[in-house]
């Protein structure tokens, strides 16, 4: 099956924005066992996006757009698709309605140009934006040629909070409808943290080949630190040739794994310890907030995340921390003794069950010969456990440096609290 | 001139990864007066890759390339191209001794399947690669149609740390030589914080349309809370309009303009307490550390922020900062006393010169009639001033929530340290 997906916009070619659709709608459908055969981005011109979506819809089964269809001026994409297909466009009763009453409980005076949302190409299926004023819009059309079984074409709105429920509520559950596979496709995405794709490639492969040779594929994915294991195939054989795979994995690496599907290490950690109970505080120097703000982002941290100190300056290790100024001296606030402080000391002044604390060399400046840049240490201080640290050394940019060390620090988490289950 | 990008890669069209080279490729271009008229991501297959370089080669002036030319099996770029155009390859005996110190420097053992990456296709101009092993590569093309001056083809290695430096200090300018602009191109780019596209628009078109009649281009671009004012234009006299523009956008709004050109908010700010010789530190409850991340992913921070508390829980906010339990009991933790008590606190615990304060409610629970999720009062605690609060509501997600919150809290400590000037 070839899907094609037409980002349109010419922001997005000019750089203002990143285009977050690719990766969201690529990964969405994928994961249902639709794959994206192409993507392009079109700028916002009635003449590249007709072009665009006419040697799409030569070539696709399922051709998806985003973008286009909100009111003004640069919002084309409905019309001139609809003129270019010989669509005439009709005015839609339910959806004017939809959009007054959107503008009515939001108390804002409606523009008269917005109700061209409620314009709708004869016999398109509409689905209904919950989040915003334009609907999707779906087309089957016929007559493009190759004698096959004739393309879909969906167009939904460019905002993601608007594109995103509508996709997960409405428009999957019709591409599963209207595109059926022919064999059901099944998939599973286990997470790791600290192995490489090769380790799982060399330890592994002879023992996984068999399971391949069945139907079953294994892809990897290299995020930053992480590497995704991806266990898909089509066919009612293939659950049970992802269950032994899964195993075999997890006999091997089975530590290294935090989580499966679209888990983050985050989330993981918040999860777990809201079902133990257990109440979490940090201490952060070179990562400055960012542990934090990856903890709080989780929906329901508030039940476990107690807070913690950001301790950049030496002096407010000492101060807020308890630090020991001669731990500083002795051994420079880049040290396991000062990372072990840094854990009991938020512990002791949070009283939380756990702490992480980070000490590191983000860089650019600052590095030495025996402590270089990328060089930091994360601690781990749990109630009734003696504190541990360990080393770890990421020659990255700042942001990398950061991401990276975030998610070590809470994978140094998740081992303690899984573990005690 | 057309200009059409190729992203190769399926792992971006399974969405395992974020296509970050179109955003950043797209801006870098236009600001240097290049558009890109079109993108394109492809699979990592050989008839894939090649039918789309081909397909744009026809019609384009320079088609740019990412992806493929590493060492790996499904790094097929470099070969099948070259495949395509007739350029037999050849051992570049420079790039091999580069490569092989790449890997002697870094102390690791070298597979011989990297030097690869030393076969370079006949007449290609080379792009050496100072952040990994693939170099980028240009050829100029021939003889591929419509009579106009031959294409150029540019092949860029796929990872951002290598792509983005390689781009900025050899594509661009090769660019720039190779294909120089009909005439010189200008562009600044105004940054706002706290008023609409349509503001603008509104107060100040009548008098920016004659600027534009003389050939100013007025662009905007809407970020989460913030929109960026672009003044470009081609021609000696462009130079002569964007100063007449930006002095009228001045006049009006010039104090929610915190910046030009690629700044940060964050960036501004701490530019500007290192300029004063001041310090920072930071308490935040809902943003969980964001504002110290942001902050501290500036390099050179470590000379303004001392720190700060995460007082998410009541307790600490008391413990850390010193908020009095009267405060929290008569007006709740989301209140203007209780921002202007954390800031103080803040200030009083670190020492800092001055103190920001977040304290809010994120959201998707916790909200009430009163304050409903999205309420967060902002505070801005300064040495010898009266400390003060200001009260936002963002009804947005998590993620959005943070990111205007932080920015507004940013923005709130630049008007106090600018006007200090």
């Amino acid at each position: 099956m070839e899907i094609e997906l037409i980002n349109t916009g010419s922001e997005l070619l000019l750089g203002r924005v990143l285009n977050t659709h690719q990766q969201w709608l690529g990964e969405t459908l994928s994961d249902a066992g639709y794959i994206l055969t192409r993507q392009e981005t079109v700028p916002d011109t009635a003449e590249a996006i007709c072009e665009a979506v006419k040697v799409a819809l030569g070539r696709a089964d399922l051709v998806i757009t985003t973008g286009g269809l909100g009111p003004t001026s640069d919002d084309i994409t409905r019309e001139r698709i609809a003129g270019m297909l010989a669509k005439p466009l009709h005015h839609d009763e339910a959806i004017a309605e939809h959009i007054t009453s959107f503008f009515a409980r939001r108390a804002r005076p409606m523009p008269e140009s917005v109700l061209v949302q409620a314009q709708v190409p004869e016999g398109a299926v509409v689905f209904s934006n919950e989040h915003g004023t334009a609907p999707g819009l779906a087309m089957e059309l016929s007559g493009t040629g190759d004698g096959g079984s004739p393309p879909w074409l969906v167009m939904l709105p460019g905002p993601p909070r608007e594109l995103r429920p509508m996709v997960e509520a409405q428009v999957l559950p019709f591409i599963q409808r209207e595109l059926p596979l022919a064999a059901a496709f099944h998939c599973r995405t286990l997470r790791s943290m600290g192995i490489g794709e090769s380790m799982v490639e060399d330890q592994l492969l002879t023992r996984l080949r068999p399971l391949m040779d069945q139907g079953l594929d294994l892809g990897f994915c290299a995020r930053t630190g992480q590497v995704d294991i991806r266990l898909c195939g089509h066919g009612d054989g293939v659950p049970g040739l992802i269950d032994e795979a899964e195993a075999l994995i997890r006999g091997e690496f089975g530590k290294y794994i935090y989580g499966t599907g679209g888990e983050s290490i985050a989330q993981v950690v918040v999860e777990q310890l809201i079902e133990n109970g257990e109440t979490i505080a940090v201490a952060e120097s070179c990562t400055g907030g960012f542990l934090g703000h990856h903890i709080t982002g989780i929906p329901g941290a508030s039940a476990v995340f107690l807070g913690g100190v950001l301790s950049y300056s030496n002096e407010l290790k000492q101060k807020l921390l308890g630090v020991r100024g001669e731990t500083l001296e002795q051994h420079g606030a880049v040290s396991k003794a000062v990372a072990m402080e840094m854990a009991e000391g938020a512990r002791a002044a949070t009283g939380a069950d756990h702490a992480l604390s980070v000490t590191g060399i983000a860089g650019p400046g600052g590095g030495s010969t025996e402590k270089p840049v990328g060089t930091v240490w994360l601690g781990l201080a749990s109630a009734g456990e003696r504190p541990l640290a360990v080393k770890k050394h990421h020659p990255y940019n700042r942001e990398t440096f950061k991401q990276v060390t975030v998610n070590q620090s809470l994978e140094l988490l998740r081992r303690r609290i899984q573990r005690e289950r």
